[in-house]
């Protein structure tokens, strides 16, 4: 089986208020996880809600990025779903991660799209089995 | 503990190649389906990638919706992604499976941001039980 698409669910907990609540600091923060990650940015859009809140999707040419924010929670949903060889979506956690100063996290890892093929490829990475690797590395 | 968020991690196979490149009916079946689904657009964009394939998300004031379609797979990877009690992303399901007729499907939902809280209610749907007793109704 080949998988077309890499997907991470991220929650970050315990962030502080006001930085979850400053649209051009997250607007930027995700512009840059994109950048450093490899992906080409398409178009980025975010919006701030009130009384609170940030929503932000930063659309690349391998899929997206995403965050929704609760400031009044300290929490951030954040989305990395890449696909090619080319990106590595660990890099734009790391980058977030040092950016949001979540005090706890935690991330699912998703294949999306399993395709017939003779390549136990995944959309990001080599192969399955050396993603996992990383994965325990990254962990 | 109460969930902020839920959401469906949607894998559609087996969609026709005409649709799954046409930019402009996928972004007009995700934009009703963020209608039916009782959600507010705030931004939606979408974009068709050369040869082939669309990527596109609606950004709503209840989090996203996001789309992006390997044609040449007869492949789309779907994400409905809701907070509030006011909005049901499974009637976005069944209004994209509708749109898209894929032969076969894959679903995995995802509870979003748990907070400590004093009731078992999840962004959608009116308590986790309840919510789980729904999705077995659908299934």
């Amino acid at each position: 089986m080949r998988a077309l698409g890499y997907h991470l669910l991220i929650e970050f907990y315990g962030c502080g208020h006001d930085i979850l609540n400053d649209v051009g600091k997250i607007k930027n923060l995700m512009d840059e996880a994109a950048i450093v990650s490899g992906a080409s940015i398409v178009e980025s859009v975010f919006h701030r809600f009130n009384p609170h809140g940030v929503s932000g999707v930063v659309v690349i040419a391998e899929s997206h990025l995403a965050i929704h924010s609760w400031p009044e929670y300290g929490y951030a949903a954040v989305d990395l779903f890449t696909c090619g060889e080319d990106v590595n979506p660990w890099k734009a956690y790391d980058f977030l991660k040092k950016g949001l100063e979540p005090q706890s996290t935690s991330t699912k890892e998703i294949i999306r799209g399993e395709i017939p093929g003779d390549e136990d490829r995944v959309g990001y990475g080599p192969t399955l089995a050396k993603t996992e690797h990383a994965l325990r590395e990254h962990l």
